[in-house]
């Protein structure tokens, strides 16, 4: 399989484009994405080389950061690094090692817009998205909860939104394994006339639209609604909202304990939707930790066909170059 | 002292309107207002009564719910209990209460716009404040810290957040004492251009603006800063951002426990600021230990007089019925 997404009825069985060996994974890292790049981005690749023996990483960057991971890995280890040189645009190159089929995702910590465009521009968008969103995973104390978007798509219109009810919808059937998605809207407020001129809109449309794996529009949910996880397993906002909430979660989550004794913190990473290919955002004051969960959650992605399997739900079948 | 606030220069000393003894609070408490109303209302109500011996309550609503607190009261108690019967518009006649001095506070959990369009006719808005906005207070790991607006203002312009940021400037220097409280902008990312069209308007009138206080604008700050409160001691944003982050971190705190081991959840209830009264504003799902933490926490604002004391620093001395 290759990082290039085409839903599997479509794809040719006479593919020619070199493909890793079973179980590996092949992820580009953007060495210079980030707040703190490259130094965490270096200390996260290594981390995630560590701890998956069957990862393949591309480092994109300058040769000095490169030089770094494979300094400190020994020569078994070594011999999964390819390196591509770069000192501007990384992750333009990483994105365009996923188009090319010599990568199977890309990860970067760097600045969302130009990571969106870049994805679009060499990937594709798939048709009827225009504005692709970027989904994260918060734990709440009934399991995990998808939120988008998370920061990709700021002043939204009230179509966009119902693009992205769809693919979180199937976000959380193929990635969550949930049988009926519900998805809510995020609001202030649950009786009708609450929230502004966006929220206000919505209801109607999300209760129209159709959803893929038997989801179903949940109605208005709140902000307790995104921590105690009972009332939606997909939580829809614009980028503005959902990037505030999450980082507050997060951070909270982080210094206080998560929402539930038992509850495992997924990966700070979010997923890049409605691309023809798996590209993994993190936040650019992501740490090293962060960046290697943010590599193993990418080679996951990959090695469960994900992004393949949100087309083929969603039945998109080709990618816009528009 | 009265409830309308009419800051203490301007103050007559041959005020004529009925006032409490010293140390009481008179406070008119909705008792229709919320999700679970009465009940939880008469919950509160109670649990107030019994935790502070000075405070007098004004029962707004129907003749049951106030006959369910003076039967759970005794004698000497329910002498401190004054009724004041209705079914409809309880929170405006909670509001015309402050109004005309008989309490010195309302309290509702009942519908925001509602409760704020009572306040500002009943007892007007101070001059260039065309939406007053709500302010809460969230514990953070560096101290207590000022969100506004958490409701009050959806769809707000820029101009709006220029004068929120002077009221909640304001606020903190009176409220938590803090000598030259730092003024952030919530928003999604440190870069030039990053926000939306809101955000991206306000930092160069964020940076011109007078502050009270001895105040700065400290900059832009994003959602972890309002859990971690290193980078600002007040955050500025719109009621719809600011109502979802609000519900989702109490939510967090309830249920992971406070961002600090020894940080104190603050109530959950918020201030209206830039009316000419103290009108304290519990979420629509409040429970009755919220009530009760709302209705000490608008006895303590009366104590202090800390609503004259905000229009005072910001040399408001006169309200506008427009």
């Amino acid at each position: 399989m290759t990082g290039r997404v085409v839903p599997e009825q479509w794809r040719s069985s006479g593919a020619t484009v070199p493909r890793g060996e079973p179980g590996t994974a092949r992820i580009a890292v953007d060495l210079l994405g980030g707040d703190h790049a490259p130094d965490v981005v270096v200390d996260g690749a290594l981390r995630a080389c560590q701890a998956d023996p069957s990862l393949h990483l591309t480092l994109v960057g300058p040769a000095d950061a490169a030089d770094a991971v494979l300094a400190a890995l020994g020569p078994a280890d070594r011999r999964r690094i390819t390196t591509s040189l770069a000192t501007a645009e990384t992750v333009r190159s990483g994105v365009r090692a996923v188009a090319d089929g010599s990568v199977d995702a890309v990860v970067s910590a760097g600045d969302t817009a130009i990571t969106v465009l870049a994805a679009a521009r060499e990937l594709g968008r798939w048709t009827g998205v225009r504005r692709p969103p970027l989904a994260a995973v918060l734990p709440t104390a009934a399991g995990r909860l998808v939120l988008l978007d998370v920061g990709s798509t700021v002043d939204p219109d009230a179509d966009t939104l119902t693009v992205h009810a769809r693919l979180g919808a199937a976000y959380a059937s193929v990635v969550h394994g949930i049988a009926e998605p519900r998805v809510g809207l995020l609001t202030i407020g649950v009786e009708p006339g609450k929230g502004d001129r966006l929220r206000r809109a919505l209801p109607p449309l999300l209760a129209a639209l159709p959803l893929p794996g038997g989801a179903r529009y949940a109605g208005l949910v709140e902000g307790n609604d995104v921590v105690a996880g009972t009332a939606a397993d997909v939580v829809v906002t614009d980028g503005f909202t959902g990037n505030v909430l999450l980082k507050g979660l997060e951070t909270a989550y982080a210094t206080a304990g998560p929402p539930a004794p038992d509850s495992e913190m997924p990966p700070r990473a979010a997923l890049l939707l409605g691309v023809g290919g798996t590209v993994v955002v993190c936040h650019g004051a992501a740490t090293g930790p962060d960046l290697a969960a943010g590599i193993g959650f990418a080679a996951e992605l990959h090695r469960r066909a994900s992004v393949a399997a949100i087309a083929n739900l969603l039945r998109y079948s080709e990618v816009s170059h528009d």
